[in-house]
């Protein structure tokens, strides 16, 4: 942030080009509009001030990983909604045309199940797969810990308990807000029994860009000539922190060009990029920077 | 327990001395009469076929680490008693003169704050600490693990999550019902968008001795010669599998001569004994054998 705040005037630009998303599918290339925000914590409970024998005080002291267990699970009501006060406040209503546009993009089930491999969609009452996870906000667990986590068995009660949790936002939630009411849910939440804290890993707003400029335009005429198919416009449900950056400090708007397979195992292993796409990708780009110096 | 039964001849005897277990405190002996039983559990849940991209897929399937804190936390209810069905058949009402032998025992808060360094007292409505940690039955989680654990953060949403809980049965709760019980509402609970498993690593029945044989009775005799006290009668909250196999297949009630301190951080990092209590055990177990000599 600060280099971009420090080279303000040289990086003055009309657009933001990033090739970090991905095609609509194999063949058909896709122009995001939009990106959904972050906000990152890692909590911990602490109990007793060592593991404890299970036998000896089980029943008389709180576990810290059951505390924590029962604290993640308030964070969602049984419409799987997030509880915490005030995290609705600037998600937008989807406009009609908005959710005709991603219901036309949306997953079947069977087409979830055999991305994911989960055997089951599963996710906020009242909106499809494709709106769930990108123009939706969500909670989710990305790592837990506490206690024996060896072969077998150990009868302890552990001394702490840890969870990585993360929100991703939409429309004008504002981070810092979702990240105070965050905390102040959990120090609330949390019983007089054991001690609490929470850290904050990053916090970063939502992205949205107008969907009819210019440039937006001809990076589609680009991508259009580049796969020979017209591309989706559609919404990311990642979170691409220097695009709410570039559009704060160089009043330029984003426009993301990218070129992934939509099943390249993102974040996991075997995560891949296919060679075709680098030149396709590689070609469209310069077909874009051709029409817009025109 | 193949080795006692085939030995069940050779092993014959009027009781079972056994040293696993402590004193009341540090200059009082105890002699205990009770131990819990125990179900031991590993609970898998699956989701994803990989760890997922959580903004590529956040908010449309069911994050494993997520739905097993749900599953934790359902375990219980708001009074800390737990909600698997069946789970209390076979749990006495404790007696008026036990409830006042235990209450001669209790901890204070500050007790066992001090004890444990748990920054307050937390269990079962209605029961002291005593009580909850010897006379009634608990569920714990002793470990938890899933996703990313490493430092800073992974925007995953976890392949699987684990966890370890384990159950302490008092009186004639049966632990293969509870063990059956545990797997069935855990199945029940768990919805379709994930998949989960249950390992058992143990089954254990409570135990409770008379209080009024001569074995015991000669046992506190020798405990109040060596300590220079009377013994104070305790229930002890840990389980010893082996107690009701012996007194399964060969009859005989166990005595539990122990002399480990109340504090020695049992199962946890730096566990001591004194050798004090080494000696003075020693010279305990002398004299009840030479008593049962007589």
């Amino acid at each position: 942030p600060d280099l971009i705040r420090d080279h303000r005037e040289r990086l003055a630009c009309d657009y933001v080009v990033i090739s970090d998303t991905g095609k609509h599918d194999a063949a058909t290339p896709a122009l995001a509009y939009a990106t959904r925000g972050l906000v990152y914590k890692q909590i911990t409970i602490e109990g007793p001030a060592r593991d404890l024998h299970s036998g000896q005080y089980g029943g008389a002291v709180a576990n810290p990983a059951n505390v924590l267990a029962g604290l993640i699970a308030s964070f969602h009501d049984a419409d799987r909604r997030v509880t915490i006060p005030g995290f609705y406040d600037g998600v937008p209503e989807l406009t009609p045309e908005e959710r005709r546009l991603l219901a036309g993009q949306d997953l079947s089930d069977a087409e979830l199940i055999a991305a994911t491999g989960c055997p089951w969609p599963f996710g906020e009452a009242g909106f499809n797969t494709r709106e769930r996870c990108t123009a939706r906000p969500t909670l989710d667990v990305n790592g837990i810990w506490g206690g024996y986590t060896g072969d077998g068995s150990s009868t302890i009660i552990p001394a702490k308990a840890h969870a990585k949790v993360s929100m991703r936002l939409v429309g004008r939630q504002d981070p810092e807000k979702v990240s105070a009411a965050f905390d102040a849910y959990v120090r609330a939440w949390c019983p007089p029994a054991v001690r609490v804290s929470v850290q904050t890993y990053g916090t970063c707003a939502a992205y949205l860009a107008p969907t009819d400029s210019p440039g937006l335009r001809a990076a589609a005429k680009a991508l259009a000539a580049g796969y020979g198919k017209e591309p989706v416009l559609t919404r990311e449900g990642g979170t691409l922190p220097i695009l709410p950056l570039f559009k704060q400090v160089l009043g330029a708007d984003s426009l993301m060009l990218g070129f992934a397979h939509p099943d390249c195992n993102a974040h996991s292993p075997n995560e891949f990029f296919h060679l075709a796409d680098f030149e396709t990708g590689t070609r469209c780009i310069l077909r874009f920077l051709a029409a817009m110096c025109e």
